[in-house]
């Protein structure tokens, strides 16, 4: 079976995104127009040098991730929506997206289809899994996600890219997760952040 | 002028001491015995491995502390303490303690003397700078004092050790200070921890 990872951007201090996510602002408070720049500097500012750590983030068999990475909309999907990324969004893969609203798959261009999850992290994983044959599946976020799959026991490996700045306050990764076991696998340092790979022990 | 640092070891989710400190458990619920031995294993474990951050987490023309990280007494000083570190300590330098219950200096062996300082953080540190003359200062935890300095600006660089594990609890890095903007200076990995340096930005 393939491993379960986790893969997300934080601030020195923990935080995936700031409080107060809008559609103009999908980063919300980040401490800078809400585009999440300081956060991901390190993908765009510098994209050459973590070359090998951004093609990882988008290579898997299957993603899952939160509705509020997904997007904006709240409550019923009450209008079109169907992710940040344009036509042909950088998964290839199925991705699974957990929600309590539920919403019928959404094909996309390149092989990405979005499925929506209304039975919980588990469920999503299992269909993850199952849709990535014996692939790896990747949970991308936000730290709501990942924080329950931390906590649920569901996770393998931690892929952490530590961006050097504080945020303060927002959406906290490891916020009410209990204690865990890990092992130090990589730790590279580019110019603009640490990239960071754990593994998870039972 | 010397510059200012605060050289400290954290969980990977910022906590850098478990609630519930007793002199039988200096570092609290720390997830093990209460020694700090998850969080201070890159020390003890591995001393070859981390000989430059050991040796520079001990050098400094002064240091400043918390009462806590002193140690266990609370409220008046009605017990005989001289911190943790036995007759001769490792710091040889005045260090200087932060509290709210006046004590007079005391000399250690080896050049240390801890001196106990009621006003504050500002002037704990004006303190440290003049007898370090114009060598550097390094501010040593815990997170309550860390904090402290951060909030009011007073850190020129931050020296993080970043454990293996998350504790879920306890005395946070970075709780409650606004949010910084730093730039990574250097990133050290080794078999049980990295070594972050970072200059905080004005
Ligand atoms: N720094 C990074 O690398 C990174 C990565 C990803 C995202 N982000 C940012 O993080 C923010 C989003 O993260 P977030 O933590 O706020 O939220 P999130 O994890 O993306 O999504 C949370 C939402 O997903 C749904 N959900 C989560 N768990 C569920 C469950 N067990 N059952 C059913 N539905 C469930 C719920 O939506 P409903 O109840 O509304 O259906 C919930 O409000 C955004 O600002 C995004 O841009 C950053
Ligand atoms: N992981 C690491 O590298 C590391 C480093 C250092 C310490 N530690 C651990 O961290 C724990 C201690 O940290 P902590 O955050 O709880 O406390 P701390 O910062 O060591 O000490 C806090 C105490 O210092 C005094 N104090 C702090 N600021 C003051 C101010 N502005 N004015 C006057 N007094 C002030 C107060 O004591 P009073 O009011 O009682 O006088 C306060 O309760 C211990 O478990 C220690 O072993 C870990």
């Amino acid at each position: 079976m393939g491993k379960v990872s986790c893969d997300i951007t934080i601030s020195l201090d923990g935080y995936s995104a700031g409080h107060h996510q809008t559609e103009e602002r999908p980063f919300g408070d980040d401490g800078g127009d809400g585009s999440g720049a300081a956060l991901h500097a390190w993908m765009f500012d510098a994209p050459e040098e973590n070359r090998a750590e951004i093609a990882r983030l988008n290579t898997a068999g299957a993603f899952v991730m939160g509705r509020n990475m997904f997007g904006p909309v709240r409550g019923a999907w009450d209008r079109p929506w169907n992710g940040w990324w344009g036509d042909d969004p950088p998964f290839h893969a199925p991705v699974f997206v957990l929600t309590h609203h539920p919403r019928a798959p959404r094909p996309m261009a390149g092989g990405t289809t979005f499925h929506f999850v209304t039975e919980g992290v588990t469920a999503a994983l299992a269909r993850a899994r199952a849709a990535a044959d014996e692939g790896d599946v990747t949970i991308l976020g936000g730290a709501t996600t990942v924080n329950q799959y931390l906590t649920a026991g569901l996770v393998d490996e931690l892929r952490l890219h530590i961006a050097a700045f504080t945020l303060g306050s927002g959406t906290r990764l490891f916020d009410g997760v209990p204690p865990l076991n890990l092992r130090q696998l990589t730790s590279r340092p580019t110019s603009l952040v640490t990239h960071l790979t754990y593994r998870v022990l039972p």
